[in-house]
């Protein structure tokens, strides 16, 4: 009873500090950044850090941590692997969108591509999760996954989620730090990064928000004392889709 | 004994990558930015990403795996528990230095600190390992150290550890990547990073090395297979300096 308490209340930090991130990066490219279109200028560059906060973070967080809610534990697992699976591929898609803008805004600016370290890690953690999504979906709901590769890929799907997570925190906080050097200049229209405008202290705020629910995602991911309880063997437990399944 | 192999190829490894990274970021400050000066200039600044890599990364990352060195596990607990502890006071001492640099020469040169979001969470890292030191410490090698405390802290302990390494790796990654916008600003004396010259290429490899061996160094650590054989509950294997260690 303790523990589930506790892991409500992680949880609930959990949605406020994933609703806080995407109201901050909102906040930031609507109200500093000069909002949003899709026309190769600054604006639809503002799609990126809105797609890849939502999508690569805040979605994916959420999704990551949805079979520890306590109020699904009495039920079926079979509805929340497809919700699971599909929180995931709809996070996956924000943030191929996501990256659409910022290559397509980088093709009409004749700036290359995928030059920075932020772009390496990014890229990364998009590719990764797009392997995991796909050996997720083939291992633990295609009806023909063998026993022995859902086995082997069980602790793999752990630890590279959690990589993936790491991974898309590196990227969002080296983001972030570039964006705010290459526009608050401190020329005639801004003030200096180093002078902490409102505009550096938002979005240095929003980088926080960022570490930080990933931070409790990881914490509420680890504990296992936080596990839904599995009375079944792991050969039953992750039966694919066309099989029974209770637990 | 299969668990034992694969660990001990994770741990090579990760002692690989930890010397690739401590190599790539001397050679990068050293053949690209100008080597070392303590006299408030660039060369003072080069001892930042030096200290931040050896100390916050590398020596923390195998301070925090040496546990599951499988050729301590016959032998007493207690020496390698100093080992941990001496190693992790290096690696801060080291990462304090390093910040010392950093900060010495932004106020020889009036910048101020403190102000990026990359500082904001490289202090953070810094600042939440000092307090695990101190609780580790305190909590598991003064003799005074109550079980409740033990107890409580253990969880916590594990978990900040791997924080604080996610902390550092973000902290690594923007830092990396702001100091190559700063210095590769395509005039008379470098090409652009966006051309990715050896430079960028050296560092941006130096970025992924971090992560690559932060990501190995979480995996060893999270991987309940390899962790130290003990047969004592934790009343006992947690005991302080002052009573007797078999474990």
């Amino acid at each position: 009873m303790r523990a589930v308490v506790s892991l409500s209340i992680c949880l609930l930090v959990c949605l406020a500090l994933g609703l806080a991130c995407v109201l901050l990066v909102y906040l930031w490219s609507s109200r500093f950044r000069g909002g949003f279109q899709w026309d190769g200028s600054e604006l639809e560059f503002n799609w990126h850090p809105v797609l890849m906060t939502s999508g690569l973070v805040v979605m994916y967080g959420y999704a990551a941590v949805l079979y520890r809610v306590p109020l699904t534990w009495g039920q079926s697992k079979l509805p929340w692997k497809l919700l699971h699976s599909g929180l995931m591929l709809l996070a996956l898609l924000l943030s191929v969108v996501g990256l659409c803008a910022v290559f397509d805004v980088h093709n009409k600016k004749n700036i290359p591509c995928l030059y920075s370290l932020h772009s390496w890690v990014g890229i990364s953690a998009v590719v990764l999760f797009a392997v995991q999504w796909v050996a997720g979906f083939t291992g633990f709901l295609l009806p023909w996954s063998p026993l022995s590769f859902r086995k082997l890929l069980r602790p793999l799907h752990v630890w590279l989620g959690g990589s993936i997570l790491t991974l898309s925190i590196a990227a969002c906080v080296s983001g972030i730090n570039a964006k705010l050097i290459f526009v608050l200049k401190g020329n005639n229209h801004t003030e200096p990064y180093s002078r902490l405008p409102p505009e550096a202290l938002l979005a240095n705020s929003l980088g926080v928000m960022i570490v930080a629910f990933g931070l409790v995602v990881l914490r509420i991911l680890t504990n296992k004392k936080w596990q839904r309880p599995d009375p079944q063997p792991l050969d039953t437990a992750y039966r694919p889709l066309n099989q029974e399944e209770n637990d």
